[in-house]
């Protein structure tokens, strides 16, 4: 018979208890008991914080996302919450930034060189100034604490993970090309020429499908973001800066409020209506695309052959093509659903998994 | 200023320097330096076996393939060969099981005992007999020790650690529904009826697309294990017998010897044309699919939709499917070459890095 195993004790501290952060709190709760069991490994939820609160010593209530009641709760200092968090008995910290704030990625260096982990499906840190990218790493360096990001690109998709495995093992990237907005693939999926482009993006608006003011989508600024995060990945520092952005927004629909500019929609109809009959004079259609290669990176509406992978994308799929040495002829492909809390917040699980297997955590079916 | 880092140190031995050994010394080989300068991991091949023969103290020549020359060299005993890398000071010993071998796979749940770590893209022992698969999860349960084989489905695809990280994280596998052989995808990629069946298996033996001997690829079985892999990752103890599989070798062509089984190949014609002729008369396409859902495990011949993600793959593509509870709507899709020494040695080196990550090897570009 073999000894009782003792368990590797995770503290863990959530910032941002919104929609990501409470779908992290649930599979949490839902998935602890199975890991302790199975994997020998206790995540213990210490502390939630939203921008202006935070909720210490929290109990099962509070997993429940029912954050709160009997609770501890006090205006937030991150930095308090996060020495609060790694002040207990345990194999390591974690904090979960589940917003999208810059100011929580401010913080990232610091905690690391303190020996906390961050997860997060935060984009600003890894597509931000360098600097503090820099800064981040050598943090991180110095104390070996981690900080892992799968969900800032393409949810919960292996997204991230797979270009750093190709790249550990020496394959060399040739080219990244995505669809990398759940919002931009809806459209263009569905922009056939049947109804103008500004109603598209009306419907996609009422049902939830892009951000509340739809020139964050229409941009492409949020893809950007997710090229330089997998630019970075590959060993290229590039900024936001060094991609070229084709934004969809003309530029007179700009620096209109928001309600102007949804009702200045159709200013955008002509011009797109154009795109597509060229789309269609090639005999191809057209996509929103992010694209990483050696001539640079860029993103915007391109024309592509109708046998192309990106031509069968269902609904609001993302996909990533990593194009490499070892994947020459075809290229890795990933497409699946790559934004909504659920996914989201699972890939933020799967980095808090990864930070626990580094401490020696097993996860094998065998 | 930090202190220089102590690289840990992680003792290498390769069973079976055939295609796929010989790619996976080559790809340790040039990565080695990057990974020594980077993520502070020392890589050091100790031994190289085959099936007659094992050399000890491999320096670089050995590590550039050219193994023999002045190294010892002495009658394979495999616990021997094993206890020999173990014997070396390091953080851990990992032995690459690059064959395709049964007896080969007899050994690990010994060597896991002895907290040896085992990666391999050989399928025996994750799909062959349940009762073995337990021991060796007894074995690495007691040690710690780890068992990785992400290159026995879809070789260097993100498919098993993908399937893992869905269960951990909590989700539920509805179903998998995968494209799981090169050499059948680019067979009925190509069957469009204007060539018989058997001139393009005779085309595919003539580019070495098959096995020596096509029924190896025709019979299915080779895909109903990587199917019972993904089961037994998902939670259920499959074997291969509880595998309905639809051989495309005809009952009267299984016992023959390989010459004579390539003469008689046109008796395949009759039975895929009138395959083909259904799928047509449907609307659909013909493809070779292994499923795995609520009702079971199945190989074989599907008609599918022309709209099915599977109906647009790439000559010799592997595609794999997960329907989850997570990805309902759409489904997690991971597709691209799924076979080849390269992408298959890849898949043996992501494992062999995921050990030293759990060793506390740091990955992350940040």
């Amino acid at each position: 018979m073999r000894a009782a195993v003792q368990p590797l004790v995770v503290n863990v501290g959530v910032i941002g208890p919104g929609k990501v952060g409470a779908a992290f709190l649930r599979q949490m709760q839902q998935a602890a008991p199975r890991l302790l069991r199975e994997c020998h490994l206790e995540l213990r939820l210490r502390a939630v914080s939203d921008s202006r609160h935070m909720w210490l010593d929290c109990d099962d209530e509070a997993l429940n996302g029912r954050v709160g009641g009997a609770q501890t709760w006090r205006p937030v200092v991150l930095d308090e919450f996060a020495a609060y968090v790694a002040g207990h008995h345990g194999s390591a910290a974690v904090l979960a930034d589940c917003t999208a704030s810059d100011s929580v990625a401010d913080h990232y260096a610091g905690w690391l060189g303190a020996g906390i982990h961050v997860v997060t499906p935060n984009k600003r840190a890894a597509s931000g100034c360098l600097d503090r990218w820099k800064a981040i790493a050598r943090a991180s360096d110095a104390s070996g604490a981690r900080l892992h990001y799968e969900g800032t690109v393409g949810a919960g998709l292996p997204v991230v993970q797979t270009l750093r495995d190709l790249i550990d093992t020496g394959d060399e990237l040739l080219a990244v090309e995505g669809m990398l907005s759940g919002t931009l693939a809806w459209l263009f999926n569905r922009f056939d020429g049947s109804r103008p482009f500004s109603a598209l993006v009306r419907e996609a608006h009422a049902l939830g499908y892009t951000e509340p003011d739809p020139r964050d989508d229409l941009s492409g600024m949020d893809v950007a973001r997710k090229l330089v995060i997998l630019a970075r990945e590959a060993g290229v520092g590039l900024s936001l800066g060094d991609v070229a952005v084709e934004s969809l927004v003309p530029r007179e629909l700009e620096g209109l409020g928001r309600d102007d500019f949804m009702e200045a929609l159709p200013a955008m109809d002509a011009p797109m209506a154009a795109l597509l009959a060229r789309a269609r004079a090639e005999g191809g259609v057209l996509r929103h695309v992010a694209r990483l290669d050696n001539a640079g990176a860029s993103v915007g509406v391109q024309v592509l052959d109708g046998g192309h992978a990106f031509a069968h994308g269902q609904l609001t799929d993302n996909v990533v093509r990593f194009a490499t040495r070892r994947y020459c002829d075809n290229a890795l492909v990933v497409q699946g659903p790559g934004a909504g809390p659920e996914v989201t917040a699972a890939a933020v699980f799967t980095d808090l998994l990864r930070v626990a297997g580094a401490m020696g955590v097993k996860r094998c079916a065998c």
